[in-house]
């Protein structure tokens, strides 16, 4: 895994990637599916997310105050749809979908292996997880795996329709 | 135009497409390029999203509590790119770039007739606009255009940078 500058993070989630989640709870890690996230602020990068409070890692997030969003390619479509049917309340996902946990430098929970980027984040604003989930994260460490060249991400349509990636195009577009 | 059921709103969000926002603030409508937004519940549904105090309709959305988000489909990237690389300070921009703007059913702000989809939102949660700038909505009233068939979004990478969306997979995913 290669560092990525901070700077950059937004790069990975403006586009709404599916992306995992890693928690650490009273037992063990646990990965679940999200597709509710934006950017925030560019730097340091900011991201706002909403775990359901029906989700296993809700209470996790809560209390250790950490996660990591790990990014996976198109190629990983089929752990990510058997990530996001199960709960870590019954099973250990990482050793049923063959998840690889790493790690991570400077939070808990594990970085996944496989995935192409992995943030590490801190919760640095509760104020909105009472009424809407809605958890503000600052991203304090960033990594891309540089063997994954150019990886497609998957798009969340509802009701088991994804969207991957299909060509980029450049515009004259003064934004970063 | 025709309705759109409130709750499959999140099917048009979720997968995180470059969109256009429009307000009225104290003389004309504006409209402006937006990346940053999530779904936050799915019904009533609401929407988060960042519009940065440094946008011209910053204070038009922060003041009239209103706005309209509208979806644009891969034909209109040109005037996506023009419509962010403005200010509503400057230029009217429905004028400059040739977007109609139609009456919205339930608040102030315009529909974009060329854009595929049209949601009318009400601020519904200031709490982290001072610290983030960051608004929740509600979408009281939602509209798609028959005549665009499998719309194709486009998705921001940063500085000019778009991915447009690729072929639909399906995946036997639980999750709505």
């Amino acid at each position: 895994m290669k560092d990525l500058t901070l700077s950059n993070v937004y790069q990975l989630l403006e586009p709404g990637p599916v992306v995992l989640l890693t928690t650490i709870g009273r037992n063990r890690a646990n990965v679940m599916t999200m597709s509710w996230h934006m950017m925030v602020e560019f730097e340091p990068p900011l991201v706002a997310c909403v775990v359901s409070n029906a989700n296993h890692s809700f209470s996790a997030l809560r209390t250790s105050g950490e996660c990591v969003i790990a990014i996976p390619a198109r190629k990983m479509a089929d752990q990510i749809v058997k990530v996001g049917n199960t709960s870590g309340r019954d099973i250990d996902k990482f050793d049923a979908f063959g998840l690889t946990p790493r790690p991570a430098a400077r939070v808990n929970p594990p970085l996944i292996a496989e995935c192409f980027a992995n943030l590490e984040c801190r919760v640095t604003d509760k104020r909105l997880v009472n009424t809407y989930n809605l958890f503000v994260l600052e991203v304090v460490k960033a990594w891309t795996d540089p063997t994954q060249k150019n990886p497609k991400t998957i798009h969340h349509r509802g009701f088991g329709s994804f969207v991957v990636d299909g060509r980029t195009i450049k515009l004259r577009s003064k934004m970063r």
